[in-house]
C-alpha cells in the first residue's frame, strides 16, 4: 500500500476495496464448508432465474460493443445467451460438489523434544482477478476464490462492464442472504486503467493478482505489481514423433492436438519428428492435417519429403500460431527433440509418442514443462481433464502452482504446532 | 529481461551471468543425489583445508570495514574465524546428508480415460540471492541450491566481497573437480547497485529471486521486480497467555520467547494476558523478565498490577523491537488477543499458552500466522527446529513457501502424464 494519503480518486476507491477485501477474508478463511456451499448453490439458483434481465444488460455491452466496432470474434465472446448463463451456473454447482481443499492437513510429524508439526491448508486471503471480455469468468472467479476461503476481487474489462455488474449484483445479494458478508466479492465499477495498477501495487491488502488475458495484459500488470502475480503467459506446445513411435498414434495425437481446438494454449504449434519415421510418418500426417486446413510450415529436410509446404522462417519456431497452423520440423535425435522444446517452448505442455521406454524416461525427465505427456495429446493439460475441477486457468509460472490453478493451488498453508511448554535451548 | 540491446556495462554483465546460469540449471535438474552430495562433501573438505587463506582474505575485508567506521556489530557478523569456518563446512556436510527432494513424486492418479497423472518435484531452475554482511550466506545458500538441484547467482554485500569471492573460488573449484559446471554457482562481483535491478528484473532467465536482509533491501528488491520474489519481512511475534493458561509454563515460555535471542524475527515482541490471570500472573511473569533486563512497556492495566513499568505508546504494538524490550497488553478476552494479533502481528509465530481445549482450537484456527503454537515458545520457527533441515530463511510470503524455506520449497513440480494414444474429444 502506497502512503497513507490517497492522491487521487482512483487510489482512494481502490483503498476502500481492498480494506473490505481484507475484513472479509478474516471471516471467510473459517467459515464451514458448509456455508460455502449453500452460497454457491444459492448463486448457481439466483442466476438461472435471472436470465431474462442479466441478457438485457448484456444486450446494452453487446449494442455499445457493435457501435464501437469491435471485432466479430470478441463481440461473441461478449454475448451471453440462456445456454451460457446455464453454463455458469452449472459452473458454480461443480465448484459446490468438489471437496473443500480448507483445513487438510498436508504433512504431519513428532520432533525429538516432542513437538507435535502439522502442515495445515489455508486459503491466500485476498484475491485479485483482472480480465478481458468475458463475463463468464465473474461467476467462475468469484465461485473459485469462494470455495478456497479467499476474498475476490473482480475487474472485468470495460466493455463488458453492464454484464458483470449484474453477475456480480446476483452474487452480492446471495452472500448477503447466506449470511455472508458482500465483500467477500467485490467488482471495480472503474473502468480507469490505473485501477489495475494501484490494485497490484497493495501488498499487504492484496495477496496475489492474477491477470487473465492476452500477453499485454499480463506484462503490465507484472511490470508494476509489487503483490507476487500468478501469470498465465502463452502455450507453444511441441509434439514429438519418436523413431519408436506407434505412427497411426503419433497422427492421431499430432491432429488432435493441433485441431481439435487450435485457439487455445494448450493445443500444439510445432511437429517434431525423428528422421528415421520422417518418410514414413510425415506424406500421410501432412494430408490429414491439410485435409484439416491446416497450414505446414516446415523445415528443409520435410519439404523434401513432402512437396509443396510453405518453408518456416527462423521466427515460426517457438511461435504461439493460435491458429490452424502448424511448424513442422525433422529432428536427428531424441536429445535434439528434447533441447529443440527446451529452447523454443514456453514450457507449458509437451508430448512424446514412443513405444520405447527409455526414450519415455528421458523425455520426461528432460523436458522442463508444466505438464510432459507420453502417448496422448497435450490438450489434456486441463483442470477438469486432470481431475482438478474447475480452474481459474493454466500458470506458466514455476513458483506456487505450475499447470492447472484450481481450489488446491488457491491456498497456502500454516503450521500449527502442539506443545507441552517447550521453550528452545 | 529487457530489449535485446544491453544499454549498459551491469546490464551486458548480469545478462552473460543469467545466460551461464540458466545453461547450467539445465544439468543441474537432472543430476542424480550421489554427484550433488560428493560436491557438497568435497566442498565441505576444502572449506576446512582452506581455514588460513580464507582468514586472510576475511582480514583485509574486516580491516577495510574498520577503516570505514562499521559499527561493532556488523564487523562481528562479518568476521570468519576458524569455528565459523568449520560451522560452514559442517552446514554443507548436514545439506549432503538431506534428502534429496528432487524427484519425489507428490501426487498420483488415474483418470477415467486411462491417463495416469503424476506431479513429480523439480528444482525451480535459477535463483538470486541478495543479502548483507555475513560471508557463512555464501556456502549455505549455495549448498541449499545445489542440493535442491538449481543454479544459485549470490550477490553479497560490498564489505564482504573479499570473503566472499574467496568462499566462492573454493565452491566452484569443487562443481570443476566434481565434473560440474563452475556457473551453477556464480559470485557477482561488482558492487554497483545497478546489478541487483538488473537480476530482479530478469525474467525468463532468473526464477527466483531471495533478498535477504534488512526490510529497506527487500523492498527495494520488491519494488523493481519482475522475477518472483521470496520476501522475508519482519516478526512481530506474540504470546498470549490465556485464562486457562499454566502460569509456570506461561513465565517459562514468556521469557524463553524473549530473552533466548532477542535479535532474531521470531523472538516476542508483544505479551497479551488474559484479564483474569493478570494479577496472578504479571507480577511474577515481569519480575522475572525485568531480572533478564528486560524493559516492559506496558497497558494502563499491567501498569495498575505491576508499578514502574514504562507506558507503551501506539507505537508499540506491532513493533519489532529486536531488542530486549517487550510490550505488554491486558486483553478481556481470547477474541480479543486474536483480533489484536491479526492486526498488529506480522503473520509471522504467534503461541498461546492454555490448557483449554477450545481456547486452543479457536486460536489456531483464527490466527492467521505461518506458526502458530500452543503450549511452546515461538523461537521454534525454524528450519532445523521443525527438521526440515538448513534453510535459508522464513518466509514471510503466503505464495509459494511459508514458514521455513528448506529444500523443499526451491523446488517446484511438473506433472508426467502416460497415455496409451489418448485424444480429446
Amino acid at each position: 500500500m502506497p502512503a497513507s494519503r490517497p492522491r487521487n480518486l482512483a487510489l482512494a476507491y481502490v483503498r476502500s476495496v481492498v480494506r473490505r477485501a481484507r475484513h472479509a477474508a478474516r471471516g471467510l478463511a473459517t467459515l464451514d464448508s458448509g456455508r460455502k456451499d449453500r452460497a454457491l448453490l444459492q448463486m448457481a439458483q439466483a442466476l438461472h432465474q435471472a436470465v431474462p434481465e442479466l441478457m438485457s444488460e448484456n444486450r446494452k455491452d453487446v449494442q455499445a460493443g457493435q457501435a464501437a466496432g469491435l471485432p466479430a470474434a470478441l463481440l461473441d465472446r461478449l454475448t451471453l445467451n440462456e445456454k451460457r448463463i446455464a453454463a455458469m451456473a452449472s459452473g458454480l454447482e461443480q465448484i459446490a460438489a468438489l471437496p473443500d481443499p480448507v483445513g487438510r492437513v498436508l504433512d504431519g510429524w513428532s520432533r525429538p523434544n516432542g513437538l507435535q508439526i502439522q502442515q495445515v491448508r489455508v486459503p491466500i486471503g485476498v484475491i485479485a482477478i483482472v480480465y478481458e471480455s468475458r463475463p463468464n469468468v465473474t461467476a467462475d472467479a468469484a465461485g473459485l476464490c469462494l470455495k478456497s476461503g479467499n476474498a475476490s476481487i473482480l475487474r472485468g474489462g470495460k466493455e463488458a462492464l453492464r454484464s458483470n455488474l449484474a453477475i456480480h449484483g446476483l452474487l452480492a445479494r446471495c452472500l448477503k442472504e447466506c449470511g455472508l458478508s458482500p465483500h467477500a466479492i467485490q467488482m471495480i465499477d472503474r473502468t480507469d486503467r490505473s485501477v489495475v495498477k494501484h490494485l497490484a501495487r497493495s501488498d499487504g491488502w492484496v495477496n496475489l493478482i492474477i491477470p487473465r488475458g492476452g500477453e499485454g495484459l499480463i506484462r503490465a500488470v507484472a511490470e508494476e505489481a509489487t503483490v507476487p502475480v500468478m501469470k498465465h503467459y502463452k502455450g507453444v506446445c511441441h509434439v514429438y514423433v519418436d523413431r519408436d513411435a506407434d505412427l497411426d498414434m503419433a497422427r492421431s495425437i499430432t491432429v488432435n492436438a493441433k485441431v481439435q481446438r487450435p485457439g487455445v494454449c494448450n493445443a500444439a504449434e510445432c511437429l517434431l519428428v525423428h528422421r528415421d519415421v520422417a518418410r514414413a510418418f510425415l506424406p500421410s500426417a501432412a494430408a490429414e492435417l491439410r485435409a484439416a486446413h491446416v497450414e505446414l510450415r516446415a523445415c528443409p529436410e520435410t519439404r523434401c519429403i513432402v512437396r509443396g509446404l510453405i518453408p518456416a522462417q527462423a521466427s515460426d519456431w517457438g511461435r504461439e500460431f493460435l491458429d490452424l497452423i502448424l511448424a513442422v520440423r525433422v529432428v536427428h535425435s531424441l536429445q535434439e527433440a528434447i533441447d529443440f522444446i527446451n529452447t523454443y517452448g514456453s514450457g507449458h505442455s509437451d508430448a512424446i509418442v514412443t513405444r520405447n521406454l527409455t526414450a519415455a524416461a528421458e523425455f520426461t525427465r528432460q523436458v522442463d514443462s508444466a505438464a510432459v505427456f507420453v502417448n496422448a495429446s497435450t490438450r489434456f493439460t486441463d483442470g477438469y481433464e486432470f481431475g482438478m475441477g474447475a480452474e481459474i486457468g493454466i500458470s506458466t509460472d514455476r513458483l506456487h502452482a505450475r499447470g492447472p490453478v484450481g481450489l488446491r493451488e488457491l491456498t497456502t498453508y500454516k503450521y500449527i504446532v502442539h506443545g507441552t511448554g517447550q521453550i528452545r535451548q
